[in-house]
């Protein structure tokens, strides 16, 4: 039960959003610039990033929603999320992914982990500047989404496909345009 | 020496804020409405939940610059933001403030280190659905915030002096209008 009263029909992070839309509107737009903008990495990697981060965090809403919506860019391929959560360096993605992930789990630890060593290794396999900053914010804004859903307590849905039809809804829409998406509850689609 | 190339003239989040405005933008909303917004907990307080998770995350730049606001706002009673970062318990803040920090002390550990004993003890203080909620996101914020400071190797000047004045000028103006304005490097302080 959420430590707080938050609206019973709005899992993981929504219910905090609809009971502070201030503060949602901001932590929206930040997170369709980081994950949706036009950019080098696709936004299936972008999502891979926020997954791993999550996974990382045991936060179980975002790695499960992220990971879905990064499995609906990447083909449906729901094999290759796990891979990448489990195990990456031996994930089929790029080289200079699996550098900017090392990356984002050393964020994810603790900023002062990431060393000129790492970045050194993400930019001889062709990682930009803009790649390594937007790969360490997204690794930190997902540190501050997980300790959101989580220090309140939010409920999380254990139906698989609760995720996966949100994640089509959100990787169509974005996210700030979902956050109004009214989409089933779970008990609607057993 | 930053990881990527910054302005070399901005400290802390102020070189990846300017290196990459489209970003800094939600995210100063975000802390603006955080920290600034109309509110029952007083800027100063709210100042020092951010400073005392920036402290607990070791993040030089932040809980300086933070600890400089908070005491710009509490009668510029540094050596309180120095008792409420060491020994909150028993400095000279209220008891729902003090429920607060250790919310937001546990939050900066991991979400689910928050228990319903803790938001049961700070709502028996007199602390508001929206004060744990706030309480949580400005902790959860600034665990971003720290990780995007570090995780690209910012710089933090070491003149006390620079974080007084810079203080001022934020506590004065908001963080989204600060970010266009200039301060004095430390090097024209001393």
């Amino acid at each position: 039960m959420p430590h707080i009263a938050l609206p019973p029909d709005l899992p993981g992070i929504r219910g905090p959003m609809a009971f502070r839309p201030e503060t949602a509107k901001p932590l929206n737009e930040l997170v369709d610039v980081l994950l949706r903008g036009p950019h080098t990495l696709s936004p299936g990697e972008r999502e891979l990033i926020a997954t791993y981060v999550s996974s990382q965090n045991e936060c179980r809403y975002c790695q499960t929603i992220h990971g879905a919506v990064a499995a609906h860019h990447l083909n449906h391929d729901e094999a290759l999320v796990v891979h990448v959560k489990d195990d990456f360096e031996h994930a089929a993605i790029s080289d200079k992914l699996k550098a900017l992930l090392v990356i984002a789990g050393k964020t994810a630890q603790s900023g002062r982990s990431v060393t000129a060593a790492d970045v050194s290794r993400a930019r001889a396999l062709g990682a930009t500047d803009l790649e390594v900053h937007d790969t360490v914010l997204i690794a930190a804004v997902f540190c501050m989404c997980n300790r959101y859903v989580d220090g309140l307590a939010t409920w999380a849905p254990d139906d698989p496909d609760f995720y996966r039809r949100r994640a089509a809804i959100v990787a169509e829409n974005g996210y700030a345009a979902s956050t109004l998406t009214p989409s089933p509850l779970p008990s609607s689609i057993a």
